[in-house]
Order: structure tokens, then C-alpha cells, then sequence
């Protein structure tokens, strides 16, 4: 195919470097990180992260916007977006970070690697009762590619598995749950939650203390254990607080915060029940992620559909 | 088959209540925790663990002994264990453990939980350059049922695996070294080495400084790593800590030493790259290894063999 007909890629991404994206998308394709003006005709692609507002709203040729990382909620966030297939990003190293940090953090839990980090300090030699993973159950609340990953794994691990989703879901061995009036029902069944939803209007803040209030507390983990890695504005951290305060909650490991990066003010940072990882469960590499990006833009000038096109109403 | 034909159990345990034991084992036949004088021929199967010295030596009707616990060294410190099949402990439930507690060590060295404690500590908001885990070889050192458990679960959560054992072993998609010959290569080719050896006169103190300096250090995980879930006499405490404090390894984590309780006089206890449990591994619970032993029993007085048959001049 004549490289007139490919146009250009539009690269624009905040918060990171876009130096290594641009050099690997640039073997395969001519990559630009500013459009030669609002209604460049020579944009056929855009690869975004937090992209600056309007910036694609005026491109006339713009067949496709490519979404850096698994969430797309970074893109909805500019009122200029334009009517274009939104594609999300699915590659096997990120699913492999996800699924590794689900299980980690997990296990940590499941171990009780709090208290035995905690008994080290004090030097106490003493096994505390410990249950087999069979007689736990992990609840995931978002079924995607992540989502069902990660159910995978804690299968594989022993655990029992519970899947919340909006949509109706089925999967082997997982008992499923959907919508509102699932919600209730999978919580009461749960003794970790994870959470790997989309951020979208109807998720924002879902995880609030009347939530974790609903999640298995009498269970062989001595407490209701949270995974957040997702997104952080799908919690209130305060509410994470006070569910740690009272019982509620006996720990959680958080990745994602309402507030990037976690402000020093914040009490989570040293709460003893808390583990902080500053967004890094699942890092979007361009040593692999590009690869797949560069596939679909091909199979779409073949004439093949897009795949993981974010579905716009449910805004993800 | 008739009660007198069946015999007693004799139940001999250090460290620990026999309570629950005593209670389970009692269910099917007569249990004592004493014999009835040294020759007393009534007891027709032991379950041990640190038995007293000498006191299996005089029963002129044992039939077997089982140890609990899937390692069996305790039971050759008795210098009067008497020449009849001694049976290790399998168990799905003691596997899992054990499994769980490599795989939990593995993940939590790859993904730098460390580094991350540190950081949150400091309240530094900094994402670390993260491998993925195919990059990364684990190395276990023991083909057992638990090294071969252990490799499995490693594949699938993505790590390549390379395994060691004193007798020629294959197993599929891992890589396998064996004797004193394949020491060295194995070694070589290692990241994170996992220790699940049995204790014999050949493996004392085999994890030494010079056995440690052959691991591979120029990896992604910026070091080497050491996890010994075997015995504490496998391993030379004091060389450990020298790899530490030279860069030999990077990090540790230890669930066995060469005195347990690990004396707090011990700078392992405080030092930042050790992570310390009280040989809780894989507990020995009673509830699920009570009945497997029992079947044993069963199944050797129809006319079967005994399964995990201790080779005696191995020593496991």
C-alpha cells in the first residue's frame, strides 16, 4: 500500500515520555506529536494518553483512536473526542502484569504476609492458623480480558472465584453475578475483592463504604480483605479509611488512587493495613504493546474489523 | 478385619500438642502415646515426629512408620529407628501449601514487594522498571512431590523453570540439571533459587556462600534471590547473610534456619532484605493428613504396597 495512502500517526500522550513510543511506531509508519494545525488531513491514527483536549476533534481524516493502557476512561475525558472506533489496548504482557499483580496481592493476604512482616519486626516465632485457598473466595468485579485473566489464575491458585459484571457473564467455575441486583449477593459471597471495572459515569466511587460493608467478614482471612486495580476514582479513599477503622475492612492493597500521585497528606500512606503501589500493577510497554497497534491499523486497511472497539454508550 | 489384628497406633510427638492428632487417628483404631514397656507388642504402626530416641527400637510388631510432615531427617536423628518401611506424608492439602507459599516468595521478590514497602514508607511515588516473568528463571532445587508441584504452578503463572535433584529427573517445558556435575550449570542459569532439598548427610549445609556465588546476578531483578522452604540445616545462616551484605543476593526469604526457633540474636531477623516466617510453610494439619495415613494403613493390610516409601539409604 502506497504510504500516501497510510497517513500519519498522531502521537500525543501526557504524564510520560512518548520518546520510546515514537521510535517504535516510527519504524513501521511516519509519527507526528503535533498535527500541522487543527484540521490536518494527513492524520489517519491517533495513539493517546490523556490526550489534550480538541486536539482530534477537528482531524477530517481521523479513522481510529488507539488507547495507551487498558482503561479508555482517559479518553473520554476530552468533550472533543470525535465520533471515531475507539480501540483499547490488549496484549498479553499487559494482561501477564495484571494477572501476576491479582495474584500476588492475593496471596499476600492469603498468607498473611502483614502479620508475619509485623511478627519479624518484633522478632516473635509464631504460626498463626492458616486456611487452604479452597475455602477462599476471591470476588472480581469487572469481567474483561483483565478480569477474566486474573480468574483464571486464583482458579489454577485453589481459590474460589465469584465475577461481578454489569452485563450478564458466564464463565467455567467462576460463579457469576450481574448488574444491580447481583451486587448484594456477590459482595455477601466474597472475602477478597478485586477490582478491575472501568472508570465510567455509572462505576465512579462505586467502591464507598456501604459497599465493602456487604463483603464476607466471618472467614478464615479474620477480616474482608480489597484489591483495587483498577481505576482510582472507582473508590472513595476515605471510605477505605473508615472501613479500615472499624473493622469493615482488615486490609487492602490499592494501586490506584482518587488523587495520582497519592498526595504525602494522605493517611493510606502509613496505615498498617495498607500497601501502596503508585499505579504500576500492569505498565503499558511499548516493547509490547506496539506490535499489536500496528497489526490492527494493517487488518484495517485490509478491510478486516477493529477489535476491543470500546463500546461508546456503556463508555467502555 | 477383626480390632486385635489391627493393632495400635503409637503416637510420639515433640514440639507440638498431639491433641488433634490423637482425636483423628482414634476415630479408626486404638491410639496410645506411650507403649506399654519397651517391648510392647500391641503396636503395630507409629506416627512420629521427633520421636523419643530409642523408643520404636524395641517393638517387635511395627509394621510401619509414618512421619508427619513431608520431610523425614527427624526421624533419622533417632539412632534406634528400627528397620521397617518409614511412609513421608503426601498430601494435596500439605502440596498446596507449599506450592502456594513458592509461588506467594516468587511473586512478591519479581514484582520488588520490598522496594514497594520501602517506598510507601517514605511515601515515594515511583514506579520501578518491572521484568515480565518470562524473563525470569526460577530454580528448584529438590524434585520431590513439592519441587515438582511447585514447578508446575511457577509455568503457568509465566516463570521459566529450572530444577535440580541428586537422581536424573525430566519433567515437560522444565529445564533439568541433576547430580554434582549439573550443580554448576544449574546454578548458573538461576534468578530466584527455591530450596525444597531433604535433609540428608549429603545436603547439610549445601546452601552455602560458594553454592550462592554461582547464581545469576545479572538479571532483571537486580540481584539474586534466595527462597529455602526445605530445612534450616540446609543452609549456612551466616553465609547467607555475607551474599546479603556483598550483593551475592539481593534478597531472601527464609521459612527455616539452622536453630528454630531462629534465636533473636539472629541479624536476619532485622535485616531489610530477609523476609521471616516461623517454618510456616506448609503446616501439617491434621484434619487433612489424618485420613490419607489411615487409607495407608488400610490399604497395606489388604495386601497392598505402602505409597512414599522412604529410601533409607538416600535418607529420604
Amino acid at each position: 500500500m502506497p504510504e500516501k495512502e497510510q497517513g500519519r500517526i498522531l502521537l500525543s500522550v501526557t504524564g510520560f515520555s512518548p520518546r520510546l513510543w515514537l521510535e517504535l511506531l516510527s519504524k513501521s509508519r511516519e509519527v507526528v506529536l503535533e498535527p500541522d494545525g487543527p484540521n490536518d488531513p494527513s492524520i489517519t491514527y491517533a495513539v493517546v494518553w490523556k490526550q489534550r483536549p480538541n486536539l482530534l476533534a477537528g482531524l477530517p481524516n481521523l479513522r481510529a483512536i488507539f488507547s495507551i493502557g487498558a482503561g479508555v476512561d482517559h479518553i473520554f475525558n476530552d468533550p472533543g473526542v470525535p465520533d471515531v472506533p475507539i480501540v483499547r489496548v490488549v496484549a498479553d504482557n499487559l494482561t501477564q502484569y495484571m494477572t501476576e499483580y491479582v495474584l500476588w496481592r492475593v496471596l499476600d493476604h492469603h498468607r498473611q504476609g502483614m502479620l508475619f512482616r509485623a511478627q519479624q519486626k518484633r522478632k516473635i516465632w509464631r504460626e498463626p492458623a492458616q486456611r487452604p485457598a479452597s475455602d477462599i473466595s476471591v470476588g472480581i468485579m469487572g469481567l474483561g480480558q483483565l478480569g477474566r485473566a486474573a480468574a483464571h489464575t486464583l482458579l489454577s491458585a485453589g481459590f474460589r472465584v465469584n465475577g461481578w459484571s454489569r452485563r450478564e457473564q458466564t464463565m467455567t467455575d467462576v460463579a457469576t453475578f450481574c448488574g444491580d441486583d447481583g451486587l448484594i449477593p456477590f459482595l455477601n459471597a466474597t472475602d477478597i475483592l478485586v477490582v478491575l471495572l472501568p472508570l465510567t459515569p455509572q462505576t465512579t466511587g462505586i467502591i464507598n463504604y456501604e459497599l465493602l460493608r456487604e463483603l464476607r467478614k466471618r472467614n478464615g482471612l479474620g477480616g474482608a480483605v480489597l484489591i483495587n486495580a483498577g481505576r482510582g476514582r472507582l473508590q472513595k479513599d476515605a471510605d477505605i479509611l473508615r472501613a479500615l477503622e472499624d473493622g469493615t475492612l482488615k486490609e487492602a492493597s490499592l494501586d490506584v488512587f482518587e488523587v495520582e500521585p497519592l498526595p504525602r497528606t494522605s493517611p493510606l500512606w502509613n496505615h498498617p493495613a495498607v500497601f501502596v503501589t503508585p499505579h504500576a500493577a500492569a505498565t503499558s510497554d511499548p516493547v509490547h504493546l506496539v506490535e499489536p497497534m500496528l497489526e490492527q491499523m494493517a487488518a484495517f486497511e485490509r478491510g478486516e474489523p477493529l477489535q476491543y472497539v470500546v463500546d461508546r454508550g456503556a463508555g467502555y
